[in-house]
């Protein structure tokens, strides 16, 4: 096999483009001086038409868990109690986090693969007015599904005074958000997804609702007190030493955005699942979330009548192409496709003429070029951009 | 279109592989250092085998028209007659390089597209027996030609006392050659294409026949002088300041040879020229060569109803795949695609599947999916390696 040649198409982290590679290998500076200073001045309104704000959005100097953990220790405080819809590993997460604070957690477990149910959070709210605050996912990476965040917003902030907290690591930069005009009032991403960027920096905004808790919230925190990141960047600085390189990477990530044109960003994630999601119904791969819940940036596919794994083995050693498994209990029974960030429709065609060469390797008659073909379809009926 | 994305895929130069780009981002060191000794000493003994040669192969820093024009000066003077099989606009090259030394140059003209015939350079040798050196092409670039240096090596032998060099430029690296079995005298190849680096390096092996003939030729040369490189070459060194970071980077595409094998690697290249094939024929597109007479580093296809360049444009601009157009009085009649170096069995099936949507996009009605369909019948044809 071709020596070091990789196709990395998990749900991150994603590929690098080249421009941000070079970028990020810039001489180091000094955290203090003018050029950092003009570097978080470049960054910071670049980064809120992404998350649909006008707040500012701080970028935190840690795993995308970091910023999950963020989100937790600036709103609520132990003994608190709070809602935690868990659509996937990735809202278990925030579950432990709540719990390892002493946090009450009031949890609304979704079926995996399934998004959650608006109604179903407005019952438990009406239910439970004591609730100060809603953790939800917005793309469940272990299963993607696109959770309709603009829905529940609605019906939290109808049915309650809760905050809404939503984890948006795996889609934020492939999916439109409007953070303001949806109501959201934390909302955590992280770079190593649809941002192109190595794992290492995670980004939060708060709403002015969420601020005025923020402010009042006794939890203790240090490190991960918003605040602090806050009155720093109206400085256009940072609490503690950034990560510089990926702060580098970072500006380069922005100006390909911009010369992309986010619109363009959003259209190229949605038609890169369309493609995905019609190649795998004309190879009758199940596709383990409905058209309506699933993430333009992951889609996770349950095999019927082979096993996930053996074909993820025949994808790596033969094409060193990396898709993901399943975590928890869907491990060996799904594989997961990352599309986001730097990827291409081109890496879609790529990608499922790979797949039917990899089925057949492992008995399965399926019509070469017929996944290629329903991809390609849904390909040529978009508009060029 | 997703920014920083470009799929180069024309015959050389072609894509560098990430290992062999942070090799060259190496610190600089002295070209007269212990550091730089013990480089060549890493690289000299492992071209050999490349070459197929227990000669020395030399190392120049320049283009591969340096390396053409170094075969030249090193082994005929003004006044000596030559004989040039021009199959190509690199053979072409050749004669030009002859005919400003003031070399009488007899120039024989394969149609563009085909293969030489050894049986018509034997007619001509026979007639002209006071031929000094017989110019060739291995594989022409210009026409996806490998034109059978094995069996006109043979024929140039039995036929006449000339030396035989070879342009080997586009497929040294990604076609198994065997300089000393079949008695090529000069061989020569650039660093852009099956040796996965950029352009500046030349190499040049040389048989003891012809570093006979080196060692006496009166032309005037200065940097160009083989015995130069050979001469410090053996003592681990060059003559003149080398470009070191692509030694570096030379150092880690030899490593990444051996780790996958150069038997290996020449059927890696064979595969992708036949899946390339096959999938042009599943798309009527016609072959400039026949099977016989195809490279395994590049393929022509010259279209009956359509424009290349309109295809080009598309597959540019809607796709940032580069593949090559025509040269010569080919311009504009072919398009070439490169199939070397960094490049595997699944970048071929991204290219046809690319393909297939750009010829949709020019009004073909072409069947989605059968160029690809192809493809990976041709691969999966082959025993996974």
């Amino acid at each position: 096999m071709l020596a070091d040649h990789q196709l990395l198409r998990i749900p991150g982290p994603s590929p690098i483009p080249p421009s941000v590679q070079r970028a990020m290998v810039q001489p180091m500076i000094g955290h203090r001086g003018q050029e950092a200073k003009q570097l978080i001045q470049t960054i910071r309104p670049k980064l809120k038409p992404i998350f649909g704000t006008d707040q500012d959005v701080v970028v935190i100097t840690g795993s995308g868990t970091a910023g999950l953990e963020t989100a937790v220790v600036n709103t609520v405080k132990a003994g608190d109690e709070v809602l935690v819809i868990v659509t996937g590993s990735f809202g278990d997460r925030f579950a432990k986090i709540c719990e390892s604070y002493q946090i009450r957690v009031r949890r609304l477990d979704v079926e995996w693969g399934n998004a959650l149910d608006p109604n179903q959070v407005k019952v438990l709210l009406e239910e439970n007015p004591t609730i100060k605050a809603v953790f939800a996912t917005f793309c469940e990476t272990s299963t993607g599904v696109l959770n309709p965040i603009q829905a529940l917003s609605e019906m939290v902030h109808q049915s309650s005074d809760a905050l809404l907290v939503v984890d948006g690591v795996s889609c934020i930069g492939g999916v439109d958000t409007k953070m303001d005009e949806w109501g959201i009032d934390i909302l955590v991403t992280g770079s190593q997804k649809a941002f192109m960027l190595p794992a290492g920096l995670t980004f939060v905004a708060a709403s002015e609702r969420a601020w005025n808790v923020i402010e009042n919230n006794e939890q203790s925190r240090f490190y991960l007190d918003l605040k602090k990141y806050r009155d720093n960047l109206i400085k256009d600085s940072t609490p503690f030493t950034p990560a510089l390189s990926l702060l580098f990477g970072l500006e380069q990530v922005l100006q390909l955005f911009e010369a992309e044109g986010l619109s363009n960003v959003y259209k190229r994630h949605q038609t890169m699942m369309e493609m995905t999601r019609a190649a795998a119904n004309a190879l009758k791969l199940p596709l383990l979330t409905s058209d309506v819940a699933a993430s333009p940036t992951v889609t996770a596919i349950r095999p019927a009548d082979f096993q996930a794994e053996d074909l993820r083995k025949v994808l790596k050693q033969e094409f060193a192409l990396s898709v993901a498994g399943g975590q928890q209990h869907l491990k060996g029974e799904i594989f997961r496709i990352g599309h986001m960030g730097y990827c291409a429709p081109a890496d879609i065609l790529q990608i499922v003429a790979i797949l039917e060469i990899a089925l057949k390797r492992i008995g399965k008659n399926v019509p070469l070029g017929s996944g290629t073909a329903a991809a390609q379809e849904v390909y040529l009926k978009k508009e060029a951009y």
